[in-house]
Parts: C-alpha cells; structure tokens; sequence
C-alpha cells in the first residue's frame, strides 16, 4: 500500500514522538479509520520525508513515532512564482493544484482591470494546495497568496518575471527561457479570462517583465498558466528523471 | 468586436455564397441573434479563414458572402497526436479542450488495464472540441477518436512515439524531445488515473515507443496529458510568437 503523507509543525514533535491533531488527525482517524500500527509519512516542510508509524490513537489526536527519515524527492530546486489573475468558475482551484503538482513554491492570485471574479477563497486554495502536495509526494505545501496588480509589479523588480500576454506578436518565450535558465528564483504572471490591458502589459515591461507570446493559438488564461509553467520547469530541468 | 467562428462544409458553398444550417445555425442566429450585415469568419478545415457577411436570415438557414480569405494562423504545422488513457469525472472533457487549444491534430481515448472509466463519450467530446477550436482560433477541429490499447500499439509503429510513465526512472522527456525536433509527426500516449501496467510498459516499448519521466514530483493524469504536449508543442516551436 501506497504511504499517505501528513503534515505536521516542529512544535508537534517531542523528540522521535510526534503528536497530530486539527484537519490532518480527522483525515487519518476519521476519513481513512487508521489505526495503531499503519505507517505513514510525515511532512514538516524542511524537505525532509519523516518515515513513521501510528503508536496511540486519542480522541482528537494521534502520536506517531518517527522509525527513519529520507530527503523528500518532490521538493523542486527552483523557485518558481506563479502570479495568476484570478480566474472565475473554479479555475482558481483548478490553477492552484496544477501548479502545486508542476513545482511552483508560491502561487500570487492578483486582481487586475479584467478581472470579474474578485473573490479568491484562500482557505479553500490552501486546502487544494496541501491536498495536492500530498498527492504528488511534495514536502511541503506551496504558499497561497492574494494580491493586486501593484504589488505584482513590485514583485516583478525582484526576480527575473515573464508574463504572458495575449497581443505580444513577436517575443516568444522559448527566447525568454533560454537566458534564464542558470537562474534559480523565476516568476511568472498570467492574466484573467480578460487578459491584461495594454496599459497593464506596459506597466510590467516597465516593472522588468519580458512579454512573451504563448504561439498563435489563443489559449485560454488557465491553459495558458498550466502551458509556461510546464515549460519552464522543463527548461529549468525540474521535469527530469 | 472580435469576430465569431462558424464551421461549414464545402458542400455549403455555392460560388462565393455559403449556406448556414444545423447547429452552427442555432448557435449563430438563434443563440448569439445574428442578424443580415453581421461579420463572421467561416471554416471548412482546409487551413483558410473565409471573412463573411451575413445576407439572408431564414427559419432554420442562414446565408453569409465571402468577402475574403486569408490564411488561419491557429493551425499546427506538426502533427501531434495525443493517445489518452480514457479518464473519469469529466477529465477527458478537459483533456480534449486543452489539447485542441494547444494544437493536437488528433486525440484518441483508449480503454487500458487500469482504466475504470469506459465509457468515451465521442459526442460530446466532439462538441468541445469544436467549441475549443472556435475558441482558440484553429480554422479545423481535430478528430477524436475512440480506441484500444492493442489499436495505440499498432499507431506507434507509425510515427516517434513518446509514453509518459510514472515508474521510469531514467530516461528524460529533453533527452527524447531533442531527437525528434525535426519530426513533423509525433505520437504522445499517456495513462489513466492508474497508469501503465508493467507489462502495457513493456509492450509499448516492444512497439517502439519511449517511454519518458516527467520528473519527481507524481503529476495526475490529466496533467501530465497538458504538460507533455505543452512541452512537446513548445520545443517543436508551436508555442512561438
């Protein structure tokens, strides 16, 4: 049987004990009935996979007790942003597991001119995130942010940034990665289902973004997100055996 | 106001007079309310965009003269060809709209050993990925077809063939995309929610397919679908500007 992977805090540990409580005790206690004796992983986020097995079983708790611990294989070696205007009908969500499983290490919803879902439920991206952290063997649960276009900009002066953008006709981004790839901190910024205005697509090549067209076919704002974060984690090496 | 894409046959064409009936119809005249002046552009699948303009409104037709035709700049100057692992809870619907958007030529869902979703609906696939073409811009609608195991096998021995595979562990997606680049067909097969079976593996490497990691990190399904042929696409050079 495949081991199931649930994150803890340092502050639950004591010594080689360590004690789960909150939404991670319920999902193994509760939802998969665990029981004294099952192995499992726990995560704390530093990289590490904590091989354990399930020593007591309370009401609202259970201990484990770490047997041995490996490097976690999943954590990607890049840091890679993927700033996204929020998108409406779910696509949030859709944008947030996709991202986790391909290796970004923060994911930026941004509210920008075109966007018509202002909403971003971030208890319910958090929860996606982890979900998917867990599914594909990550260490560590990326970070869900809200933003706004400003701070999306000054992002953009802190790291090397590509942002897709729809009416870019001759920079592509296979031009764009091909310099960035010794770089170890990348961001990417992708618009709403609107895109961004030709006022908003200035003001981040202002911010230093490069512009790059996705190719002639108009991909939609999460196929796009999806598509140059793939690509860049194959570029930067992140996809490899 | 962007133009609207309607799909036609030649055998609607009269001289530089199309005859508009059927869903296309619905859609134009009794969903959006097209009326006699509007602009629209046709496709018939054979590369060209043909601008209209619509003369006549009838009860279940409408007519359209062609203005001009130019070139369709959405259509894919490779051939890909994505191999699906029938998927469940609606994930070949996605499979299907991300896959005409990114410039697949043909997408076959096939039955394997860990598939539990048997069932293909083609209708309905058809229907998105005529909506994903119109969409993305793609003067043609990529066929979608339904197939076996046995029937992907006999299609790798056809062109390169690239198979995701979670259990390889050696050989990288760059390493086999980088002998095919001068390729002008390719074949890309990817797994159910259960993957390959070591022998369907076995089997597909007999075929004469590649069978490639996408990396450490466990992707799903469908996403590693989008991924590989996001990737395949771009080093092709069918995501440039």
């Amino acid at each position: 049987m495949e081991l199931r992977r649930f994150f803890v805090k340092n502050s639950d540990f004591d010594e080689n004990i360590v004690t789960v409580s909150g939404a991670e005790f319920v999902h193994a206690v509760k939802v998969l009935r665990y029981k004294v004796g099952y192995k499992i992983i726990l995560s704390t986020g530093d990289g590490w996979d904590y091989m354990a097995e399930i020593t007591d079983v309370g009401k609202d708790y259970f201990k484990a007790k770490i047997t041995s611990k490996t490097p976690n294989k999943g954590m990607p070696t890049h840091r890679v942003t993927l700033c996204q205007a929020s998108l409406k009908g779910g696509k949030n969500d859709f944008v947030a597991q996709k991202a986790v499983e391909l290796g970004a290490s923060e994911i930026v919803f941004f509210d920008s001119e075109n966007v018509t879902e202002k909403r971003v439920q971030k208890d319910r991206l958090d929860k996606i995130a982890l979900e998917a952290a867990k599914q594909c063997h990550r260490a560590a649960k990326p970070e869900i942010k809200v933003s706004d276009f400003s701070k999306i900009l000054e992002l953009s002066k802190t790291a090397p940034t590509i942002a897709a953008y729809e009416d870019e006709e001759e920079f592509s981004l296979s031009v764009a990665l091909e310099k960035l790839r010794d770089q170890k901190e990348i961001i990417l910024v992708v618009g709403s289902e609107g895109g961004f205005t030709k006022k908003e697509a200035e003001a981040l090549k202002d911010a230093g973004a490069v512009l790059v067209s996705l190719g002639k076919r108009i991909l939609r704002a999460e196929t796009a997100a999806v598509s140059l974060l793939a690509i860049t984690m194959y570029e930067l090496g992140e996809m490899n055996a």
